[in-house]
């Protein structure tokens, strides 16, 4: 059968190039006989796959040499808890920025290690509008300042990079991350999960200041130390190594696409295409303020939620899959990752005309 | 070309069937037009290949249903700090069994959240054979006893299960899990890495007796925290999906070949053919004890370390790959985990008959 378009929030679609390419030498990777899942992690072979996924990545998001790229498991919720154990060194405090659930789940890890003080909270807008920076109540004193640019659940993204001085600038990208140019040397700390915009689930890329070491706490576990896992250039231990070649392929895949200036331009069209259709009718809606909408998550509803199953057996029907929202959101999502291509959305808005018309 | 026989210790050689049906559907699963990694690990496809994964073991290894299986992320050099975080609780003191490498980094590790008390060491035998259980200096009021059942680096490997009352033992099982029956009732936890005999690189499977949760340390991540990820059923954040489907699919795999019993005559068979082989030969030579050689790893040396590298040049030539030892070892090594055919260990005789024939 063909391929569906696939809206998942995660793990999500992947480009049909690389999962092609991987399938092709799944079992014969460079003619040696093996999978590339089946050899040592410190072969040549192997270390050359890290270091041009590394290198790649360097290049797409132009990162400095003062940063640290690491490979890592985990997911972000490990990161959760990694990034007080290894900022916090002698201060008590840190800066979180409440923003919706991955935001609010971030910060209540870090609660174990230290002292949290929630910055702002889009909660008075019951998450559909981020607070104005001149609102915020930073602490000076914080080891580092946290925030979450793009809120899967709520579909809620920053458009602007928060200024905070001295404070290191700690970011929560699983989901926006290489979907925009940005510039790294605004931050002390970038972390991803792998299954959004660079692969399978399974792997966490961090992108991290180097003068940021040397703060781990004692109970840090070595596997979590950054100092650590970078002076072993993320083989402290055997790294998850099929994961980590299937996002050096993304990487290539990406910079054959343009880039990430290329990304920009084309999830800018997806995301107001979709917009536009959303706003012009009166049977979907989105609730997030056009100023702070999600180029990466777009939750709509429909005028009767009686109508969201047939609604998502219907879109299913039509090779449009995983298109239901998240349970404390409700309604539907559509995910626009890097890997979804304009058709795609371009089906999505169609079948959503076609419905509307049938249903609205 | 054809696929090689492939020795490495790890990640290390798959059952070539289950790499074929991976590939197979690697782009279209299930007839969805989506890969299984590109799908939501909260659908209900996936929950289900996480609950024959789980169940399928369960089976395989009879876990008794006081046990959790988990499948978590940070291999087993994780658990090393996984495991006193969440059973040290208000005790003190952890025994720690030394047989190698890797029980002393598990001991290391250990010490940054208690005190370690190293109850034997094989260190005076060169780590060659493994100290009778009547020397061991026990500490009743330890929180748990580890140990390493097999040691991957110098081929040594328990023949048997110590006995410690009360005291929970501990086993890291990344390299034996599954390659013999083993009564799980014996053990506390049991924890193993997935790249030796489970599935790839990225995942560590954990069976833990329930009755040991409730001692986690308050600075253990939630991530690490064995009963949050069990009331989870594994799925506490997004988890390793690609690897834990691929697990499945060997756990089938040894179900068809007649399940840990059937692995337990054919490893044996395999490890016995190239001990026979090793030691009626004044050419090569293995160090280690009759009484505790490894099945899993078997660590070798030519009569002349000058020949190591013509013997790697020629064996790969010949299609038999990663046989180079450990660097703290030196010489050959032969990993023979459950992937590895009979056939395999036939053709690496022959060919070390011949090298011996020509270079000996």
């Amino acid at each position: 059968m063909s391929r569906a378009f696939n809206f998942c929030s995660g793990p999500a679609s992947m480009p049909e190039a690389v999962l092609a390419q991987a399938q092709q030498e799944l079992l014969d990777w460079q003619g040696r006989g093996v999978s590339v899942m089946e050899v040592s992690h410190r072969s040549p072979e192997f270390v050359t796959v890290v270091e041009e996924a590394e290198q790649d990545l360097r290049d797409l998001m132009a990162i400095p040499d003062e940063y640290a790229v690491l490979f890592m498991q985990g997911g972000a919720t490990a990161q959760f808890a990694t990034i007080p154990m290894n900022l916090l060194g002698s201060k008590q405090q840190m800066d979180y920025v409440d923003t919706g659930v991955w935001s609010q789940k971030a910060s209540k890890e870090a609660a174990r290690y230290g002292e949290v003080n929630i910055v702002a909270s889009a909660k008075e807008n019951n998450y559909s509008k981020i607070p104005e920076m001149a609102e915020w109540r930073l602490n000076p004193q914080a080891a580092y300042l946290h925030y979450t640019p793009n809120e899967t659940i709520n579909g809620v993204e920053f458009a602007w990079v928060p200024e905070t001085g001295e404070v290191p600038l700690v970011a929560d990208m699983s989901s926006s991350i290489l979907s925009r140019p940005i510039d790294v040397s605004q931050f002390g700390l970038i972390y991803a999960g792998a299954q959004k915009n660079i692969g399978p689930a399974g792997l966490v890329v961090i992108i991290v200041k180097k003068s940021l070491f040397g703060n781990a706490l004692p109970i840090t576990p070595s596997i979590m130390n950054y100092e650590q896992v970078a002076k072993q250039q993320s083989m402290l231990n055997t790294p998850p190594s099929f994961a980590i070649y299937l996002a050096g392929l993304v990487f290539k895949w990406l910079k054959q696409q343009g880039g990430v200036a290329a990304m920009e331009a084309l999830n800018q069209r997806k995301a107001e295409k979709l917009y536009q259709f959303i706003d012009q009718s009166s049977f979907y809606q989105n609730p997030v303020d056009v100023s702070c909408r999600s180029w990466m998550n777009i939750p709509f509803t429909l005028a009767d939620d009686k109508l969201d199953k047939q609604f998502l057996v219907e879109a299913e029907a039509n090779q449009l899959l995983n298109l239901k929202g998240h349970r404390l959101v409700g309604g539907m999502r559509a995910s626009l990752y890097n890997a979804i291509p304009e058709q795609a959305v371009d089906a999505l808005i169609e079948y959503m005309k076609d419905f509307e018309q049938r249903c609205g």
